[in-house]
């Protein structure tokens, strides 16, 4: 028998929910994102889920819980965000016990990038691989590593954050800011200026790729996985950087056989959240 | 009953042996690394391993295995050493399998990272700690990462290797190669001088503590452990760096729970390599 379950992405801009019966989407639904008050967010959650919980009951089958991707810190043990980087309304706020029980369901939370790799590895690109490391890229930079079968999170829950990588000793600045620095915080318009061929916008990409291969071989040498996946908007533009990534990582990982570790590219897109959100209860 | 083992740090200076009984060591014995030939060296292991097989004959006990602790790249699963940092002539050689024909006994290989980490979470510093991140300072930097009662050695091998973290992105300077830039390759003359009061090298340590806090808080945005374990040489002087480690690492860990992560310097000194090599039978 299948299991079904409820997968809410909660972005800054868009929330988006889906009723997943363990492998795939059989309903998905979006709204925006309010900012002003927390019962704002948490009715807009409720008027969420409504629509696919009608959908269940149409298809009579139980929903076993409900899974919410949200970005930032989390404190696990309490279900807190502790640092929402797009979202100060969720900082401090006890998400998980307050959808919980204005949905009496149980409610799971997970930051984006542990619903990501999980994501990819239960349906998408790293399915089949048992040690997985997931970067996701957006406005900023998340990730998660997907090892004995579950998002590891560190003793503590700070565990999955690539970007907070230093890369820059001197001045030390970590990958996140020096990824949204190269890329003047504008994806798209940069992407568009590199494909009508614009040189300074291509060199810019170019130096994408050597940071994130940099970011790459750092993990390789750290926790060498059988793989890793990149997702997020920015692999729309993906082909304008991947080459650079694969170019990096060989010359700076120091076990030859690791080179062997494979960087490859998300399938779930903009899914992968609620997704990944929606299998904390398989 | 006490299971016996004999543990061998082969350096690039000197080997040591010890006859280690699961708590303690029983009797060590140090020789000069030959670095002519590897019959040489062989027959030189040989020579080590002696007088302590017959201590534990004169203490009618078994020995149970011989660990061998090996600075350098692994291919764990053939035994051999595929790039060691001081010891050409062992390069590609199928170590583990040679002494374990010539001693006729069970052998085990590791590098000295994971030996490291294996002593002091066993015996040392790390004592009672089961997620905890050992880095080994010496004239390299090498690492080693302690989780689910074992060296986690990453798919190919090639995990816990924190001296190949690149943290100058701009000119792909590594962790090590900064390090020793910073203690001009030597050490022990730049802690005579800062110990003496030399401003310039009391710098030195400072930049030194930051960089190394900066590795840290590295490790903790990836791995997130309960301690971060320092020990190696480097380490007879931590007091010269070992605050500025602490104090650089607070503000670089995203997870504000995370910070919480200790950093603890090891107590086996030069026995670590031996000790963890000697428990890779318990």
């Amino acid at each position: 028998m299948k299991k079904y379950t409820i997968g809410i992405d909660i972005g800054g801009t868009n929330m988006k929910a889906v009723l997943f019966n363990g492998e795939k989407i059989v309903m998905d639904y979006s709204l925006a994102t309010p900012k002003d008050t927390l019962d704002h967010l948490i009715i807009m959650i409720i008027a969420l889920v409504k629509p696919l919980e009608e959908k269940a009951q149409a298809l009579k089958v139980k929903i076993d819980g409900v899974g919410l991707s949200v970005a930032g810190t989390h404190d696990f043990a309490r279900g807190i965000i502790t640092d929402s980087p797009n979202m100060l309304l969720l900082n401090g706020v006890e998400l998980k016990k307050l959808v919980a029980e204005k949905l009496e369901m149980p409610v799971e939370m997970d930051n984006d990038g542990n619903c990501f790799v999980r994501a990819e590895v239960k349906l998408g690109a790293a399915k089949k691989h048992k040690n997985v490391y997931g970067i996701i890229i957006s406005t900023g930079i998340g990730g998660g590593w997907w090892f004995k079968n579950r998002a590891y999170r560190g003793e503590h829950g700070g565990a999955g954050e690539p970007g907070a990588m230093i890369i820059d000793f001197g001045d030390l600045i970590n990958l996140e800011d020096s990824y949204q620095k190269l890329n003047q915080n504008n994806s798209l318009n940069l992407a568009t200026e590199a494909y009508r061929g614009d040189e300074l916008a291509q060199k810019a990409y170019e130096e994408i790729g050597k940071l994130l291969g940099v970011a790459c071989a750092n993990i390789i040498n750290i926790l060498d996985p059988e793989v890793i996946v990149i997702g997020g908007g920015a692999t729309n533009s993906s082909d304008l950087f991947f080459s650079q990534i694969k170019k990096t990582i060989p010359g700076l990982v120091l076990n030859t056989l690791s080179r062997k570790t494979k960087v490859i590219k998300g399938k779930l897109g903009n899914d992968s959240g609620a997704i990944g959100a929606a299998l904390l209860f398989n």
